[in-house]
Formats: structure tokens, sequence, C-alpha cells
């Protein structure tokens, strides 16, 4: 069942959620709080955008206009809820189809910034058999991987536009690496750890087409304290 | 004037000292104390010893034998003093010469392990004319940089060896780069915060010579805490 839940930590934003399907997650929370915006950008993307938890947060941060694509029709009836709800539909265009088809499409150097929660993981044989449909296209990198993305943000972002993902520290070689492939520069970087003594399990990096060398690792953000509650930096995201 | 100083820290350790040349710095004692090591490792090779911290720190770690490479005659010097004071000649071996000649000379896959704490910053014009000339070669690109280290690292190390360096934040997307390029995969990465709400200064990195992809990036030291003090962590080193 669909069940519009308020977007934590934003109390004007309401979401709308199918627990069969998958909640937003952390991850949407911090990429759009971690992505650099400023006065002049005007078109932003996010590839596969879920039932729109980034869209949604970022129009608390920019008045550009936010394209948000998502491949997996009933999300997407997600998505178009959660924005009409919030009469957000003049700011944010929601669409669904395979950003491989559009990007096809559309014509190049269309946006400022592109954000992304990209399917971490790699196809592994059953690894994702136990999962629903809709969580293995969203987790498994099935209809979007690596690879295509960033070719896709090379093709898409105008000269300096950013890219931002949120993905896991294992494979920041990679990433790094097809970023560089595809003239996108990593230029800023944070990580995120579950406690003080942990390693980390969320990376945030974005890169700009044809920047200049030169990488900037932010403050680290934990998300547990000693006593195992949440820190102040996330119960104001889930307060 | 040269000078004979504890290794702070480490009670039963001595190092000589000379300020007009460099003391020893937080750089060289991170790095031994974040280097990989196991009960099979038998060789291992500083480039760049300077008065030689890191192998006297490691002799604290293993029985492993361990060879320092230092290019100055007066630093290297240094080095053969404090070695000497702590009788550890039969464990370390100092040699004065280039790694690059020696590397050339010297057979293939020696090495278990490689430590490096190297020139930091490329070579900008007249970026370094205010330095004596042992910092300039200490802290520039003139005699070693990131390339031809790895290169030397390929040659060096045993398969399934691995190399750790030291370095700044900023560069790390080069360092992933040129590692990867010698077939040295990175494989466990430390960044080193000034205190909580700032971004990395230090940059630990370790790559496995033809080891399988996944990096670890374990949890964040803090140099300083709220009040400004030394942390625990680092108080350990310089007590």
């Amino acid at each position: 069942m669909d069940v519009v839940n308020y977007l934590l930590g934003y109390e004007n934003l309401k979401i709308c959620q199918n627990s069969k399907m998958f909640n937003f997650s952390l991850d949407s929370v911090l990429l759009p709080n971690f992505v650099t915006i400023n006065l002049k950008v005007q078109n932003i993307l996010d590839i596969g955008c879920g039932n729109a938890p980034i869209p949604l947060i970022l129009t608390t941060k920019t008045k550009a206009h936010i394209t948000g694509v998502e491949i997996q029709k009933d999300v997407f009836k997600l998505a178009e809820k959660s924005v009409k709800c919030n009469n957000l539909n003049d700011q944010i265009t929601l669409i669904n189809d395979d950003i491989n088809n559009l990007s096809k499409k559309w014509e190049s150097e269309m946006f400022d910034i592109i954000v992304c929660n990209p399917p971490f993981f790699k196809i592994k044989g059953n690894s994702h058999l136990n999962e629903s449909e809709y969580k293995t296209i969203a987790r498994h990198e099935i209809t979007l991987n690596l690879e295509n993305l960033m070719s896709i943000c090379r093709k898409l972002l105008k000269n300096n536009g950013v890219v931002s993902i949120v993905h896991r520290p294992e494979r920041l070689v990679e990433i790094i690496e097809i970023m560089r492939k595809n003239n996108i520069e990593p230029k800023k970087m944070q990580l995120v750890y579950p406690k003080q003594d942990a390693s980390a399990n969320i990376l945030l990096i974005e890169g700009r087409k044809n920047g200049k060398e030169g990488l900037k690792i932010l403050e680290p953000l934990f998300t547990h304290d000693e006593k195992g509650e949440y820190t102040k930096t996330i119960k104001k995201y889930f307060e």
C-alpha cells in the first residue's frame, strides 16, 4: 500500500512510499546536502530518482528546474504523487524512461548538475535473487552501471558542470578511474562512518566536467555516536 | 647542530635530528602504524628514509630486515647515527644513493613491503626557493615523483607485496591512477583530519601488487580535539 509520509527533517515536504518497493534512505538525504549548488544553476537532472526524495529536498535549496528520471513505472507513479501533493509540478519534471534512451535523444550540455544514487552492486551470479524486481533494479547494475552513468554525464553536463553521486567506499578507485576517462575530474569527496572507530560505509563524491586536478576531502560525517544514538548531524535529517 | 632526541612515544628509541635539515614529522609516525605487516614479512624498503624515523619505529613491530635509502649525504649521516645509537645495525641497512639508480641495479621482487613519505609538492616555478636545499629535495618532486616511485615499486615488490605511502589528500586521484597503471591496486586508505569539522590534511594509502579490486577506508584519525589539544591517538605517539 502506498503511504504518504513527511520527508523527515523537512517539515513541509511529503513523500509517497511503498515498503514493497523501497523507502527513501539516508543516502538520498545526504546527497542533496552534499552537492555544490550556486545561484547560476538552471537545470538539474536526477538519474534514477526513485520516489523523488532528492528532487524534493533540492527544492529547499535552489530555484533551478529539476528533472527526475525513473525507469520503473510503479516507482515513477509514487514520485508523481509525491511531487503533486507538494505542489511542485512547476519546479520538478518527472520522466518514466530509461536514461540510456533519453540521453541518446537529448541534446548535449543540457544540465548544470547531475545527481545520482545509483545501483551499488555489480551483477554477480544470483546475488540478487531474493529481492523483489523493484529492489533488484535499484540495487544492482542491471539497467545502469558506472561506465554508462559517467558517459551519460559527459554528454549531458555543460562545460564545468558537476555530477555528484553517493556510493560505497569499496568502489572509490573504479569511480575515480571512470570519471576521469570521461573528462570528469573528482573535486570534492566526503566519507560517512557509522561511528567514530569504524570504517567508512558511505561515499559522497563530486566531479567537474573538464575541471582542474585537485581533490578536497571534506570533514567526516558520523551516523551514530558512542551511545549508539544518531548524531546531531543525522538527527537534523531525521527528526 | 645534531641533537639526539627520544623518538616521542617510543621510550627506547633515540633519533638524531638537525633543525637546519628537518625534524621527523607526524607523517613519519603515522605511516609505520598504518602499513600492513604480517609475520611472513622478510624484507622492507623505506624510500627516502630521512633521519630514519620509519625504520626505527618499524623495528618495534617486526623482526623483518629493513633497508633505508636516503639520497642526501648529510641526512644519511644522521640516519646512520640514529641506527647506531639504538644498536639496530643488524636489523636496519642504510644506503646513501638515489633510489632511481639502485632500482636499476637491483633484482626484481626483492621486497615484501615498501614504505615512503615522498615529496608532496609538484615543481611549480620557484615555489621552493625560500627553503634550504635539504628541505627542497624532501618536499618537492625534484629527485623522485609519483610516477617513478610507483614504477620502482612495481619492479621491487614481490607479487602481492604492498606499498604504503603518506601524502596529501589533494593528490589522491593522481596517486590512485599511477598505482593502477603500475598494477598496484589501492586496498586500504585512512584520512587524518586536523579536527572533527575540518577537511582532511593527511592521506595514508596502501596498494597491493597484482591485488584484487576493493578498497577499505579505515576509521578517521583526528590530530586535535575540540579544545585544540592533541587527541588520545596522537598523544600515544607524542607523549
